[in-house]
């Protein structure tokens, strides 16, 4: 019998440190025999006008033929007449979930030793509308949108999420008690489809109190669903309970069941090229990736690597205070496997 | 000579578990002998139409006559055809900024051993516009305005602020990389403001980047300002810091010099009336009060008295893990006097 066709996966390497994490994945990847052949894509030096931002019109369609992707940091050029990289991506990929599972490190220790949370992010409207005016001098506005569609698909995938990855509780996060039309509706979306998950436990916490909440006792919270900005802020907080950007898998989900992972940390063009970036957060989006296409036992076993590698505590990157380097540490994933 | 003529000062005990607190201040108060006389107002039973809400027009006259109040939770009633009173009062006193120093309590061990900072949210506008529409059905929009006068204001609040206090740093917290023009604009006019203060060091802080370093090393933070709905979020996630809403003081500054502090936890109806609520926050809240009258002596001697009470730890109230009553807590405050 030959073997089976391997699956294509599209690669955006990214800048800065991205090409070195990306070679990690790849390593890593290669080590455990993942049927994935990438295709990888780099962000262009001019303004493609099909995008409107540096990314090319290929890269994107490679997404779209391939339905999944795996994508390091992009630092956006500075300059007017384009788009910001991310958000030219969500955009145009239709990227209207963000998903970031995040769960203490056993090994990398933190205030916290019991995160175990998922933030789920609506990813297209929102604070970002991008509709900003100002008429009279001195008075600037910025319009948030709310729609039913983007709220109730966003709520019906993290409901969804919640019941396929044995997760009891959707907690919705918003500021109704003053945004009451827009969050309102956000809320009522979610709660329309909470009725559909009986199994589920349901229920709306205020975006401060969840705050508050969240760096008092994180373990109160499972699964977490939110507008845009609110999703943003969340997710940057709950990292943050667990060591910081560089450890935390993220992955979009778009639509017709595409899948773009990534790392969500800069390109730390500081240490670019030095061998000294940590690629946790690039090769758990990987491991992410994999579990999208149900290429659970590679997940799992990537991730089981990953995971002793750090507890084990031997090979720890610069960014945690060790002195290994990115290779260094890629290796002992690979040992681990 | 005849004693000093007391200084006049308004009183909102509030609702729940308020008028319990409220008489705690007052005891604390009459133990150290300072010179104030409560005029004390109550939120009605009906909505005034001056004020728009359940707040009396002659409590706000009281206020502003005075020029300083201290204010506890208030429960605004549910319905139709009234404002928030919370929000009520932020408008007719026109109250500018909110100020909550946030500092580790010595004897109430968190996460956070280190936290001291204080939190400066402008009060009056953004996301708080009130401004929300439907045209489309199921596309909502609410309108954040943000305008160059309440910017400088504020942002001139915290300049001044952390001169007087002793404070090296002020950081903006803001979204500007999304928000270009609205959080453009308020990052313009602190950037203005901080000009004329060369021996304060100024940054700016986006708004995700700074929720993480906050639960990472609350200590990177000496003064923090901005837009309305930031403050929201990040004053209360510092207060979870430190052990939560039940033991931060917040005073808010208006329009011609009023200063209205308020304990900003809930009324907690649950516990109302059993003697069991924490004044902590109203307490320090007073304080609060007591150090914008430039009662210093009495501010930091019933400071300290607090302090001395809550690092003793033989009188915690009920939210604290503890078995002791309100009445208990206080009266171990006024013994250390
Ligand atoms: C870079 C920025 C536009 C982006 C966002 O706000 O969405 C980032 O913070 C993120 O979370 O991916
Ligand atoms: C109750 C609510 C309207 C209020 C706010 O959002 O401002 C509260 O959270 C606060 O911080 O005082």
């Amino acid at each position: 019998a030959s073997a089976p066709r391997p699956i294509r996966a599209t690669l955006f390497p990214g800048d800065g440190i991205g090409p070195e994490i990306a070679e990690s994945v790849k390593q890593v990847f290669n080590a455990a025999e993942v049927p994935i052949e990438w295709e990888e894509h780099f962000v262009g030096n001019k303004v493609d006008p099909r995008t409107e931002s540096f990314l090319t019109w290929e890269s994107l369609e490679s997404v779209r033929r391939n339905g999944v992707g795996l994508k390091g940091p992009m630092a956006t050029p500075i300059g007017k007449g384009h788009r910001s990289l991310n958000l030219a991506l969500r955009k145009e990929l239709g990227l209207y979930a963000n998903v970031r599972p995040c769960y203490s490190l056993p090994g990398y220790k933190t205030r916290y030793d019991d995160v175990n949370l998922v933030t789920i992010r609506e990813n297209t409207e929102g604070e970002y509308s991008g509709l900003e005016h100002q008429v009279v001098r001195g008075v600037v506005e910025s319009v948030k949108i709310i729609t039913r569609q983007a709220s109730s698909r966003v709520a019906e995938y993290a409901f969804h999420y919640a019941k396929t990855n044995g997760r009891q509780r959707v907690s919705v996060v918003h500021k109704a008690n003053i945004m009451r039309k827009t969050d309102g509706l956000f809320l009522k979306c979610c709660r329309e489809v909470a009725k559909n998950y009986p199994d589920i436990t349901y229920e709306e916490v205020v975006i401060d109190n969840c705050c508050m909440m969240l760096v008092k006792n994180p373990t109160l919270f499972d699964v977490l669903v939110m507008p845009n900005l609110y999703g943003d802020i969340i997710s940057d907080l709950c990292a943050g309970l667990i060591g910081g950007l560089g450890l935390t898998p993220s992955c979009n989900i778009g639509e017709g069941g595409i899948a773009l992972a990534e790392a969500v940390h800069g390109s730390a063009p500081d240490i670019a090229g030095k061998n000294l970036a940590n690629p946790t957060a690039l090769l758990l989006s990987g491991v992410a990736m994999l579990r999208h296409l149900k290429l659970t036992d590679k997940a799992d076993r990537i991730h089981d690597a990953i995971l002793n590698t750090i507890a084990e505590g031997k090979h720890r990157t610069v960014d945690l205070g060790g002195t290994s380097t990115t290779t260094d540490f890629t290796k002992a994933v690979c040992d681990h496997l």
